[in-house]
């Protein structure tokens, strides 16, 4: 069996039905930091915004450049799968809702890859601005932090 | 709550650990099509043969234009989530393997839309042709069939 | 000699000089339903309110998602086209003025592919904001529906 | 009216099912040279070496690096179109068969412009390889040269 | 040796720390044209427009459509390197302070390719917008005129 | 003034006519590790392999994933601005030969960011496979590591 990595973690937070705190206190004992959050906008730069706030919040990176650069690749690449090629959403009548799941830790499950990583999901609707014209989407960008 | 949707049927198919028997059989009563299959490829088209294959050898779509071109969309969409933006592996130098899952059915449980839809999806790791520095992907496609 | 297709009936639709009245009857009597109408704007999302408005207006779909859905990504691909690659006006100092045509109908005139396909092009005029600084452009989406 | 342009003197002409000899002894008359061809092929670097090879044989550019530049961008505008985004066939498991038109002149009949321009026309099918399993497109790159 | 090319002519303009007026005094003495300028913003649209009236008031190009459409694809591709592939900055949450530079002249010196070519180069510094999060980037794009 | 970047001191080493040994030793007494190659290709794969070899041979990054995912990165992201938008080279009938420079060391001279920065530049000519149809470009790509 593949071990368990870093994205199956902040995959199945994502797509959790159920209240997220038992699942992230579970990985925080694997020593994962993980959170989870939603935010609903034509505007491309504010998932962006709500994802780097919620993480500084939590304290998940520190504030420097170097950590803050790796969770913006990671959120840029999310949405790049999340769009499913250009990142538009307003200028191409577009609207999302969407929940994001972050994590920090170790790529693979009790295995050293030297270093941090992050891993970044979006999960949720997107469609034209009419109730009930959307479909799901999914994003994953990893990096290391 | 949100109603459950055919991506994240199709997404917790191709997260799942254990055999995929049960959780199939489940969505079956629920009038949903599901596969699930596997590849590894450092070419791009074979992930589309190995997706177009398997659907046709179980009949999930029929074998007209019109059904078989929204299948290549919604792999094609799945990719380009996968990869991020750009499709290609081999040629950056990047090799996969991945787990697929196919679903067909109405897009949200319980509610008629005017007719099926598929959804496809890619998970698993890309990267280097070198064991260990690759991580994870996802990608998801959905289209009216 | 290649049989007529949905493509170059919109096509031609779209480059008439004259008025479309009867090109549009003629191509009813085989069962093609055909449009034509006119946008200005640096605005991409105007593009596609102004056929999409047109084209419910004109009763070619029906208002559910699976049609709808259809007709947006045949738009958005006629729109890639008509950028030739990415899809930007305004933030790319551009404008345009152009004609679209849709038509619905069979995919091949005299063949059965199994259901409608749904064809929508844009031809006219796109450049700087500066009169006659500008050259002609096309792009032409398909899909089924 | 809209007074016509190179682009569309390229368009009607990779549209015109009858033998193309009369349609571009009438624009010859007019001070452009024009060329129509055809090419089939899972490989885009074809389309560009087709296209080319037409154009010096029948001596409409120059045999230099400034000129080439110019139709080697138009066809490249072209191919952005006709793919609709990401310029791919065989590594995306399609294949393709079209005709192009080469237009040379002036960017609006009658109008000076300050020199010539090249418009580049690509029409054709495009789909799986599989016989019937594919749909028209276009593709239209103008520069100036 | 490589022979010295336009490119490279303008890189190091924009690279240039010191005062440009005797790099560009002697790279006119070997009929160049040469400019610099500085830009700060989050708005793609303003760099083109920089550039442009830059260009124009420095009487670098003839007032006429051919030369302006050379000189917004030399930009349009020293942004798509800027940006290193979706030409985006305040829509993906980016701000960018940068210099330009753009040479005209001959293709490489001293040797004649038939017209003159532009070479646009944007160099700077793109980030969140937040002070010292940000990090340099660089851009070439180069147009026969 | 501006701060002298990473960026820059890659940039000015790829663009250097003369014999790299005195700058390379300078920018060592400064804390940086600078390394200078060349390759030339149509094949995008063989880019990303002589930059990394020339990487692993002088023991620029450590052999983990954590550094080679920086540095893949990295060269992606020169490659996308050295060609423009989509990387491809033999696909799109282009070839080309060019110098690669790479730099570690902090993002600013005399900042510390939190770590190590990896900056890649690649400068060369592309063109059609047929000589002096060519011209120069450039890519510049930087990740923290």
């Amino acid at each position: 069996m593949t071990p368990l990595g870093i994205g199956k973690i902040a995959l199945n937070l994502a797509l959790l039905d159920d209240d997220a705190t038992d699942y992230i206190k579970k990985y925080e004992a694997m020593d994962y930091h993980l959170i989870k959050g939603r935010v609903g906008t034509m505007d491309v730069k504010k998932i962006f915004a709500a994802v780097e706030t919620a993480v500084f919040r939590e304290d998940m990176i520190r504030e420097n450049y170097h950590e803050e650069h790796a969770l913006y690749h990671a959120i840029s690449e999310a949405l790049a799968g999340y769009c499913r090629g250009s990142v538009a959403l307003d200028s191409v009548l577009r609207t999302t809702g969407l929940e994001f799941a972050v994590a920090r830790g170790e790529l693979v499950v009790d295995h050293s890859s030297g270093g941090d990583w992050i891993a970044v999901v979006l999960y949720g609707h997107i469609g034209s601005p009419r109730r009930g014209f959307e479909h799901e989407a999914i994003g994953l960008g990893i990096q290391s932090i």
